[in-house]
C-alpha cells in the first residue's frame, strides 16, 4: 500500500540510475591528471575538445560538427538568438516540449503547429503548411517524443528530410531520448537522412545524470562556428569540470553498459503504464511508446486536465497541465503527459489506479471498467 | 633566458594555482554521499541549494538573495534580458571589461562612458552624467579593475553609493577579485556600502578554478527571481555537480587557505610587473594595482596599440588590442593591458623587456631609458 503523493509531473530520470561511483572513477581520474588542467582553465566555447573529438568520432563527424553546453535548451536559446530571426516562422509538432515554445515565444517566432500522429507529424498538414510558407525550421523530437511518447516512422522521416532539402529548411531533431529505445529497432534519424539540413540536439542528462548538464550540438560547421562565437560573448564557455568527467565516462567504455542499465531499469516501468493503463483508464485512447521517459492520454470527452488535476491532488497524484505543451493551450485541454521512469512499477500502478477513479468520479458514464 | 612567446593577453589564473587534490577529495566526497544524488538530479535555476545557503551566511543574507550561474557573464546577459531594458542608459567605466561592452551592445543599450581615474570614476564627470538623465544602472569593477587595474577609494565609492539611493539607479558591482589583495587593506564595497541598490557579481573562477565556472550573483530578491525564472526558461539550470564540489570546498574550510596561497603566488608577480615596467618603460603612466589579474599602462602619444602589436608578435609578446575595452575604440588606441598572474616574474621581466624595445624602436625619442 503505497500512501504519499505519486508525482507524474516532471520527466526526470531515476535517481537509482545515476553511475555514481563510476562518475566518482572519472572524477578522480580528471583531477588526478595533471596534464588535464584543461578542464580546469578557460576553454573553448565549443565545450571540451576531447569529448568533442569523441562524439565526433563515434558519430563520423569533424570536431568542428560537434558543439557541447549548459544542457540541450541553452542550444534553443542560441539558436533563436543566431541563426532564426525575430518573426520567423518555426514548424514545431502539435504538441511538443513546453520549454521549446516558451524560446520561441520570447524570441517572437510565428509558431506554427504540426499535429502529431501516432507514427509522426500529418504529413498533409505539413505539405499544407510548406506551401503556405515554407519555414526557416522545422523543430522535431522524432524519437519517444517528449511530450507524447510518439515515435516518427521511417517513411515520415524519410518525407520530411526530403522535404527540408527541396525546400531549403532546417532540421532542429531534439533526441535525448533516442537511445533509450525498451522494444523495437531503431529508425534512421533525421540527421542520418538529412545530415546537411539538420541540426540534432541531445544530452548526457538522460543517459549518465542531469546534473553533470552536457548538452550536444550537432550539425553544421558554420552554424555552429557562428553559435559558439554568440556562446563565447555569452558566457565564456561551458562548465569544464563535468565535460571532462563525462568525456573520461565515455572513453572509459561506460556509456553503452550504463545505456543498457537504463533500458533494464525503464522496461519494466514502460510495461507497468501500459497496463495499468489498459486496466484503470480503459477508454482513454494513448500511443504506446517504444522508448524514452513519457506515455501521454487523451482525457475522455468532458474532462479536462484542469478538472483532473485538481481532484487528482486530493487523491494524491500530480499531474502538469496539459496546455503548456500546445502552442494553442486550449487544443489541450484533454491532453495527459504521464513520464514514467522516475517512478517504480508499484508506484506506476497506484499512481494510474488514483487517477482511472478520478477520471471515473468526474465522468462515470465514460471511464467505467 | 625565455625564448617563448610571453603571453598578455588573457587574464587567466596560474594553471599551477589550482587545487586539484582538494578538489579531487571534494568531488570523490559528493560522489560518495548517497543523499547528495541531489547534485545529480535536475534542480533550481537558482544554483545549488547547500552552496547558496553557503555564499548567504558568509555575508549574513538570505538564500533568496544568492543566485548560482554558468559564470558572472552569464548574469550580465540574464540582467540585459530582464532588469534592463533595450534602449536604456547604462554608465560604464572607460576603459572596462569588453565582454561586458559587448552585451550591452547587444542587447542595444546607450552606453556611457565614465572616465576612470587612478583612484575610481571621475565623479565631476558621473555627476553631470547623472544630470543630464539618470541611468538604469551603473557597472562598475571597483576593485582591481579590469583592465586598468584601479581600485576605487571609499570616499568615491561612498559618493557613488548615496548616488545610487538618491537618484534610483541601480549598482552592478563586478567583483570577481576583491579578495586578491596583495597589498594594503580591504575597502567596503558597494554592496557594503548601498546594499538595496547593488547587485554584487563574483566568481569561483579566480580563486579555485575556471573549469567550475561558478559565477555568483547577490542582491535583490525580487530582481533575483525574475532571474531565475529567465534562466529556468533558458537553461533549466547551471551545473550542478561542480557546484556541489565547489560547495564541499568551502564547507571543508579550504577556500581561505586557498585564497592565502594566491596572493602568495600572485604577489611577487604584481611586485615584478612594477619593476620591470619601471626599469624597461620609465616614460610610461601607470597605475600601481594593489591586487588582482591587471596592470596596465597608456603608451606613449605617437604610439597605438596597434603598432605595439604587431611589432611585439614579431619581438615574442602578444599583447591585447586596447581599443576593445573602450565604449569608443579610438580613446583607446594608446591603452594597453598587461594581465600579470599567469606568467612568472621571469616571464613577466623578459615580457615586459621585449615591450620596452619595441616601443623605443617605433617612439625612440620617448621611451629612452
Amino acid at each position: 500500500m503505497i500512501s504519499q503523493t505519486i508525482d507524474f509531473t516532471r520527466g526526470v530520470p531515476a535517481p537509482e540510475s545515476f553511475p555514481t561511483e563510476q562518475m566518482a572513477e572519472c572524477a578522480a581520474a580528471v583531477l588526478a591528471q595533471g596534464g588535464q588542467t584543461e578542464a580546469l582553465q578557460y576553454g573553448k566555447s565549443y565545450g571540451f575538445l576531447p569529448l568533442r573529438a569523441w562524439l565526433a568520432e563515434r558519430q563520423g563527424l569533424s570536431t568542428e560538427q560537434v558543439m557541447l553546453s549548459n544542457g540541450s535548451l541553452q542550444f534553443i536559446e542560441l539558436l533563436c538568438q543566431t541563426l532564426i530571426q525575430p518573426n520567423e516562422t518555426i514548424f514545431v509538432e502539435q504538441p511538443t516540449y513546453d520549454r521549446t515554445l516558451t524560446l520561441l515565444r520570447r524570441h517572437r517566432e510565428n509558431v506554427v503547429s504540426i499535429p502529431l500522429e501516432s507514427d509522426g507529424p500529418d504529413l498533409d498538414a505539413l505539405e499544407a503548411a510548406i506551401q503556405r510558407e515554407v519555414p526557416k525550421a522545422f523543430y522535431i523530437i522524432s524519437d519517444f517524443q517528449n511530450p507524447t511518447g510518439v515515435t516518427t516512422s521511417q517513411a515520415k522521416r524519410e518525407q520530411i528530410a526530403a522535404w527540408a532539402e527541396q525546400f531549403g529548411f532546417w532540421l532542429i531533431e531534439d533526441a535525448p531520448y533516442r537511445q533509450l529505445r525498451y522494444r523495437g529497432s531503431a529508425v534512421p534519424s533525421l540527421f542520418d537522412l538529412a545530415p546537411a539540413r539538420t541540426l540534432q540536439l541531445s544530452s548526457f542528462s538522460k543517459l549518465i545524470s542531469p546534473g553533470t548538464r552536457v548538452g550536444t550540438l550537432m550539425g553544421d560547421a558554420a552554424v555552429l562556428q557562428q553559435l559558439a562565437q554568440f556562446a563565447e560573448d555569452t558566457y565564456i564557455m561551458p562548465a569544464q569540470l563535468n565535460m571532462a568527467i563525462v568525456n573520461e565516462f565515455c572513453r572509459r567504455g561506460y556509456l553503452e553498459p550504463q545505456i543498457e542499465r537504463l533500458k533494464a531499469l525503464y522496461q519494466p516501468r514502460l510495461e507497468a503504464i501500459c497496463t495499468a493503463v489498459q486496466n484503470y483508464l480503459p477508454a482513454t485512447p494513448y500511443v504506446e511508446p517504444d522508448g524514452g521517459f513519457f506515455f501521454s492520454i487523451t482525457l475522455p470527452e468532458g474532462v479536462t486536465s484542469t478538472m483532473l488535476r485538481a481532484q487528482a491532488a486530493d487523491a494524491g497524484v500530480r499531474c502538469s497541465d496539459g496546455r503548456g505543451f500546445f502552442a494553442n493551450p486550449q487544443d489541450g485541454e484533454r491532453f495527459l503527459r504521464l513520464p514514467f521512469c522516475a517512478l517504480t512499477p508499484a508506484e506506476i500502478d497506484e499512481g494510474v489506479r488514483r487517477l482511472g477513479e478520478v477520471v471515473q468520479a468526474i465522468s462515470p458514464e465514460l471511464s467505467r471498467v
